[in-house]
Parts: structure tokens; C-alpha cells; sequence
């Protein structure tokens, strides 16, 4: 067993908590958390040990809440550390890890630089076998990397030009906008999230433009790739269909045409938090004409990383050298790929 | 075992359906649903039988969705009707009910006169017990009920007046608005909620005000109440606290102090669709100045009717005799009044 400490208890760390404690090759010893919030309470009740800075324990406990120890406490108990704490306090973090030798996985708020390598499951798996830092790319990078490589692996991408329409802010975020605006974000070309892709993918020619807008749910992204040959409508959906991780989506049957009806559907089926790992490809909006392809897909900015994560930790532990067979075990797991008018899309 | 079927399988049949489908003195025997959307699929994954109008069997089918027959084949194997139609179908589908002699309960977008009694579990199971046509009060009205119903048996209630915070839309809706606007809903004074909650509660002095804002989630009580006698606040949060349905809510140490917070523990919990079956009343928001509460309160559009429909099919059925131990066997069988920080509410 894989003994994983989690620094860092919020919308990704709690996340990754639960799917790790679901994996039967490895469990959670415990979670990091700076504040006594109602998230403390629901890690107690989960089961989870608690750790918090060692200037606070009386705050947690005067407000009811058990706590297990110290930061340093739980590094001691862990064999890899998950850092999902707030942009650019991993890095500081990171500081400890080294001067304790133990492995972490960042997430996608850090700089490529604090970590070995960039990851994405279905990408680059092999890369980060046996590294001792691996970095999670974000939620859009994530879901950007998955189409594109599997584009790339079949007809070879010539380049991609993205729209990406984020949401506001998650929803636990009550201080957070735009209330009512379309923001810039950020008001200068590309994107951040073209320069993430090509940590990964790093010969792929990607220019993005993104914009925030009033909604909490859901990313979507617009796609205009051109590839290196012509394909069919037919040939491109075969391989989206083939992929794990994505879920294509008909909206003439299933009259799904929004991020919210998509998320009902995931209420529907009982999904943890209404959780969605999935890239969401509305197969009926997918177009191709010659080698030009045009793909929307909604990308769940709380969830996407969450399998990436389990794998991560797999890779870096040296446990499973196959990110296929690696992935497997984690969708299986975690019901991926698993609706309503779908079959299971590994095999 | 009570054979219920489900007529409208939307926002809140398909919940009711869950929540029947959990007990262990009734059964689903079938969902009737007019249009062959996602729910439709959701319903045929949960292993509902589907029926749907004879003139659109074609249409499910040819989706893919396999339908079990017309709505005279399900009131055929029905004892008791969920009518959850939209608003002024219930009525007209009474007529059928009437003709097969069915018991049937209607929803709170139905007028009173629908059935021969308006229901609260907490305040009026007992008038329902064997009649026939029974209608489960609105969302809003339900919370104002559970709530002045108690303060009314403990104190006495002299008047309420009360603001009301409507959500714009449900999640699912997505052509509903408003999407930036406060909207006086209705433009006059008494919003319908007061007129509605003296359908049971009908000596009691109540105003209300509404108002609908740019938010899915929940509503959004805000209550002006003169009691009979001075009370303290200790007495007013023992009287909560001792009530089922009823959750407590302390800002100070949880940090819950928006709808967006008490959902997302809603998710972190596990709460099917993240539902909110109870009242939640914020305790350090509460105030008593001598016989003067106010009293603060979110209330789930979604989910909040969900028990009182359980507790309605039994009180019809004549299965129960005691509204207190009908809620018990519901609250139980959903686990509710189970919050990290709290313990079951019912004992």
C-alpha cells in the first residue's frame, strides 16, 4: 500500500483524498488543512486524520475538531505527498519535501518548473515512472491534452487554435467573479493554456484565447485543429470513442445541450459531488470538413485532474509501469466513462 | 408493499422515486414521462419502468429507450399516484384518477382545491390519514410551515411577516431566468406563500414578500415573527434543534454562510444530488428580543417536499397512523439530520 499524505484539504485536495482511499493500492494517512472551515468537519466524518499548522491547533480544537498533528507529523507517515494547496504554495512547500526525500505530486497552479515533469495520464504516463516531483497540469490543460494527443497519435495535428470560455469561479467561491462580465482572462494572447499544453505536447503549434464568464460549473472549450490528413466525421469520433476519459454526447437523444444539463445527468447517476472526469465532446457539434476539425467540450474544473492524480502517484511509486493498465484500474474504480446511454469505454 | 407509481418524472418525481424506491413499505412500479430526454435514460439506469404517452412510444424507441407501456397501464398496477406534472396538469389528470378510483398525491404547483387536503408531515399528518387526494405543499411553503408550526406549538405565533428570496431557476432550466435582475415575484403584496401556508396552518397572522434573484441553488427565508410570550433564544434553539427537518447551521465554526457553502457540504457528504431535505436555519444569524424572532433560512426547491411526499403516501394509505413515527422511518432510510456536525436530530 501507498501510503499518501494530502497537504492541502480543499475543492482538488478533497477530491483526490476520496479517490485515493477508493484504489485498493493505496489509502490516504492523512490530510493537511490550514482552516477550520466546514471542510474540516467533512474530512473528520470521512475518516480522514487530521493535520494543521501547529500554531493553530487550538483554533480547530476550540471549534470541536480532533486533530491528529503537524505538517511535519504527517510527512512522517507518508511514502508520497499530494500538494493540492493554492497557487505557488507548492513550491514553497516543495523546500520540505526535498529536505525529507519524499516524493510529490503538484497540481496545475504551479509552474512547470517546480516539478520533474508535466503529466497527463494518457500522454506521457511512462515520463513520470519512478521521478520524484511530477507536476498535474490544470483542469483546461488536462482536458485540452487528452483530445489533442489522441488527435495527434491518429492523424497528426498541424495546429490548433482554442477558445476557452472558463467559468467564473467554483462554487464554494461566494467572493469570487465575474458576477456579471465576460473577462479577459487573461487580456493578452496566447493564453497560458497554450503554453501548458506543449509542457507535454511540446512540437504541437496551439494558440489560445480565454475568457471568464458568470457560471460555476463547468469550462468549455472551442477547437479549430487542422490536421496533417484529411479525415471523417466517422474515422475522428471512432477514436474519441476509443479514448478512456471521454464522453461523447449526443444532444438530438439525450436533449443535452448545456454545462448544467450535463451536470444534472451526473446528479442523476449518483456521481460523488456530481463529479465529471470526463471531457464532454457533444458529438453533434463535432464537425469535419477535409483536415479541419472542429471539436466543443465541456471540462469540469473541480474534478478532470482527480483520476490524472491517482495515476501520478501510481507512476512516481514505480508500482505500474502501463499507464493504460494504470488508468484502467482507475476508471474502473471511479465508475469512468459510466452513463446512462454509454457502455464502459475501456476494454 | 404500497405500489406507487410516479406521474412526472422531472425535478421532483424523479427524486421521489429515489426516495420510495429506499423504503422498505413501498415500491416504485413505474415512471410516466412525456419526453424522451437524459431523464428518461436516468430513469430506465435506475431500473424504472417507463411509461409514456401511446402517441410517442416511436419516439423513445427510436432512441434507444425501451418503454414499458401508456400511463393506463401504470395506474393499472398502481395503489397510489406521485402526480410531480407541471403546474395544472396534476389537475388535469385527476379526472383519470378519479375514474379508476386511485389515490393520488398532487405537488404544491397545483391549487388547493385539487385535493381534500394540504399537507405537512410535521403539522397536519394526522388530517390525511385515508383520503384520497392529498397535495404536498410547495417548496417555500413547506419551510414556512416546518418552521412556524413549531414556533406556533411551543410560544404561540401572534404574526409573521417575512421576505422571501426566491432562486431564479432550477439547475436544469436553462431558458429560465432571471439572469441579472431582481425581480418582484409576484409584483404584489401577499406573495401567494402566506396565502398558501394558512392552508394549514390557518389562524396564523402571515405576510410574505417575494422577490427572485440570479441563483439556482436554493431559496432564501427571511422571517419577522411575533410570538404570544417572551421567549429566550435558548428556548428558540431548543425548540429547532428538537424538531426533525429541521439543521442548525452555526457560521462561526463551520464558515457556512452562504446557500453555495451549505451545498457544497451537501457534496462533500454524499447527499444524492446534493440534496437538502431539511430547513436550514442559521443559529447565529437568530434573534429574539423579548416575544420579537427573526429567524434567517434556506430551503432546496429540489428536495425539501421529498419526505413529506413519503409521509403523504403513507398517511393515504392508512399504513401509518402516527406522523411522528412515519418521519422517523423517512428521516432514517434518507439520513436526515446527519451533518458532520451534528447528530440525528429524531430519537
Amino acid at each position: 500500500m501507498i501510503r499518501v499524505g494530502i497537504v492541502g484539504y480543499g475543492t482538488i485536495g478533497k477530491r483526490i483524498a476520496d479517490a485515493v482511499s477508493k484504489q485498493d493500492d493505496m489509502e490516504v494517512v492523512g490530510v493537511f488543512k490550514t482552516r477550520p472551515n466546514f471542510e474540516a468537519w467533512s474530512a473528520i466524518k470521512r475518516g480522514y486524520p487530521l493535520y494543521v499548522p501547529e500554531d493553530r491547533f487550538a483554533d480547530f480544537e476550540k471549534n470541536g475538531i480532533p486533530v491528529k498533528g503537524s505538517l511535519k507529523d504527517l510527512l512522517s507517515v507518508s511514502d508520497i505527498v499530494v500538494d493540492a494547496t493554492p497557487n505557488k504554495v507548492g513550491k514553497e512547500n516543495k523546500k520540505m519535501y526535498v529536505e525529507r526525500k519524499i516524493k510529490a505530486i503538484f497540481q496545475g497552479g504551479e509552474k512547470a518548473d517546480v516539478a520533474d515533469v508535466s503529466f497527463n495520464a494518457l500522454a506521457n504516463y511512462e515520463e513520470a515512472i519512478g521521478k520524484s516531483y511530477v507536476r498535474v497540469v490544470s483542469c483546461n490543460t488536462t482536458g485540452l491534452v487528452r483530445v489533442l494527443y489522441l488527435l495527434d497519435r491518429d492523424y497528426g495535428v498541424r495546429s490548433v487554435r482554442g477558445t476557452i470560455v472558463r467559468r467564473g469561479a467554483d462554487p464554494k467561491e461566494v467572493k469570487k467573479g465575474p458576477l456579471n462580465s465576460i473577462v479577459l482572462d487573461p487580456p493578452h494572447i496566447p493564453s497560458h493554456h497554450a503554453e501548458d499544453v506543449k509542457t507535454i505536447l511540446r512540437h504541437i503549434d496551439i494558440v489560445t484565447v480565454a475568457v471568464a464568464v458568470p457560471t460555476t460549473l463547468m469550462h468549455v472549450h472551442i477547437l479549430n485543429i487542422r490536421l496533417r490528413s484529411k479525415v471523417s466525421k466517422e474515422d475522428v469520433v471512432k477514436s474519441l470513442e476509443s479514448t478512456p476519459r471521454i464522453l461523447l454526447v449526443n444532444s438530438g437523444f439525450t436533449g443535452i445541450k448545456s454545462t448544467s444539463e450535463i451536470i444534472e445527468v451526473a446528479r442523476d447517476i449518483g456521481r460523488s459531488r456530481y463529479d465529471i472526469y470526463e471531457n464532454v465532446v457533444w458529438e453533434d457539434t463535432l464537425a469535419v470538413d477535409g483536415d479541419e476539425v472542429f471539436i466543443v467540450q465541456g471540462v469540469q474544473q473541480e474534478a478532470i485532474v482527480v483520476p490524472e492524480n491517482i495515476d501520478a502517484i501510481r507512476a512516481v511509486s514505480g508500482v505500474e509501469t502501463s499507464g493504460r493498465r494504470s488508468m484502467m484500474k482507475t476508471d474502473k474504480v471511479l465508475r469512468i466513462g459510466e452513463w446512462p446511454w454509454s457502455k464502459l469505454l475501456l476494454v
